[in-house]
């Protein structure tokens, strides 16, 4: 039982995770801060938090779990002021989407609270944020990343492990490195090709027409093209190089595909499709990762 | 009223034509022809058509519309046999995903016949095909791209728009030239890159853990790779010039943004993905195009 959770952040990641706590009896007592006052307002509210905080210092005094669910760019310096408060026996857990550079901020900032701190990764979103979409089932049936250091004690590692299930996610470790090289590969690439085709029709004469007549396959590849300029910056820049790596492996795939045109071998080009479409259509989204995310 | 339609390819495309105009009553009597006699027997039991043919000669005769629903690289063989005995008075309409070759091919094959050819393209389709997913309502509310000759009668495109407007399609025309620049743009350059990037897992060690991971993003991302192998051979192959082009310009694309992401300034990648953000979340679906489709 947490007697008073902290959430750094109340937006739509950590809104649903003290909603669903809380559903589950796992928390007593919630506090929160968010550098708007409408948001503590709003969170208040909705019940997100009990007690809203001027500071993160003030929501860190007497919580026992501090949930920091802020952009990812916002990490560090909050790190660095929950590691002055945060009490002994206390512990931070994080939900930003890359691990690496989250990390070494914590390497950097926390001192001796580094065995004090769970990074995290839910792959579990809407496509609208902030608190007034938290939902106590967001985490239910989705994927949970733990990436553990080698400071982090396990039973520390125990407690985010029960929480996590208690909300219904299946819970994987990686390393960070392992975890960002994943995510680059799955989820960053997809979403700098989405953006960088949307750029490429914008800059034509007639863009306007030619997404006129563009249907529904075009309405889901081009989804993740709609997402937030926060979240993807920071994520874009966290996360460069592998993103780069696997940018460069796809390039040298779409040159593959435009010369099997070019020579306009139709055997080959029958072949290389129906491979990956045979992949494509064995592919099932994990149990873990259902429904309506990034 | 349609005494006789001819279905030359009795597939989800050619069968949910004849349901549709049969719904309608506009059309009388379908008889339809398909390599396979599997398929002509399921096109009769499902009352696609009311009497099977063993080959197209016969299905054209007495026929006064004439529906060519093959995959692409039938179409010219098939035209060639249809102009031989066709009436003075039928006319022909193909349904193919690329213009500019098959009115090529029309023009090699159909001699005298020429004039009595539509070229069209619904923008319609299903993620199953065959003749048992043909529907009636497949072109309720899709776009319908007619790309006629300079050869065609004005009369011809009035019999052509009235029936699909019928089925409840949005009736547009274009040239054969400005159809196949608009769907390289927004319908076979997508294709291409959800080959290409799944290719590109594919070809990874451990590829099947980094597909475990993916979420809902890749899956909407990614769903055309599990696109038909004949149908897009033979689009590549039809189109491949305007698609190189497309091709270059989001491989342009590309390299601009990885640009930003080595020069590592948040300012103007924050700006470049609120522009494109901005543009597909205003982007609507025409009501042309709604619900699945290719």
């Amino acid at each position: 039982m947490i007697q008073q959770l902290a959430l750094i952040g109340c937006g739509l990641m950590g809104g649903s995770f003290s909603l669903g706590l809380q559903r589950a009896g796992l928390v007593k007592h919630v506090v929160g801060y968010s550098p708007s006052l409408a948001t503590r307002q709003k969170a208040l509210v909705l019940g997100v938090i009990h007690t809203a905080c001027a500071s993160v210092e003030e929501a860190c005094l007497q919580s026992d779990l501090i949930l920091l669910a802020t952009p990812v760019s916002a990490i560090e310096n909050a790190l660095k002021i929950i590691s002055n408060v945060m009490a002994d026996d206390a512990w931070v857990m994080d939900v930003g989407s890359t691990k690496s550079d989250i990390v070494a901020s914590a390497r950097r900032v926390m001192g001796k609270r580094l065995s004090q701190f769970m990074p995290a990764h839910p792959i579990a979103g809407k496509e609208k944020a902030g608190v007034t979409h938290a939902d106590a089932d967001l985490y239910q049936n989705r994927t949970l990343i733990l990436t553990p250091l080698t400071e982090t004690p396990s039973d520390l590692i125990g407690q985010a492990t029960v929480l996590w299930k208690t909300l219904g996610s299946s819970v994987h470790q990686l390393t960070p490195d392992a975890h960002d090289q994943i995510f680059a590969t799955v989820s960053h690439l997809p979403h700098l090709i989405a953006f960088a085709a949307m750029h490429a029709i914008n800059q034509q004469d007639h863009a306007q027409q030619l997404l006129q007549m563009a249907g529904p396959g075009f309405k889901d590849f081009s989804r993740l093209a709609a997402s937030d300029p926060h979240v993807w910056r920071d994520i874009f820049l966290a996360n460069s190089t592998h993103i780069k790596q696997q940018a460069q492996l796809f390039q040298n795939a779409m040159q593959t595909w435009i010369q099997m045109m070019d020579q306009g071998d139709g055997a080959q080009l029958f072949e290389a499709i129906q491979k990956v479409s045979q992949t494509r259509s064995q592919w099932q989204i994990g149990a873990a990762n259902q429904d309506d995310s990034n």
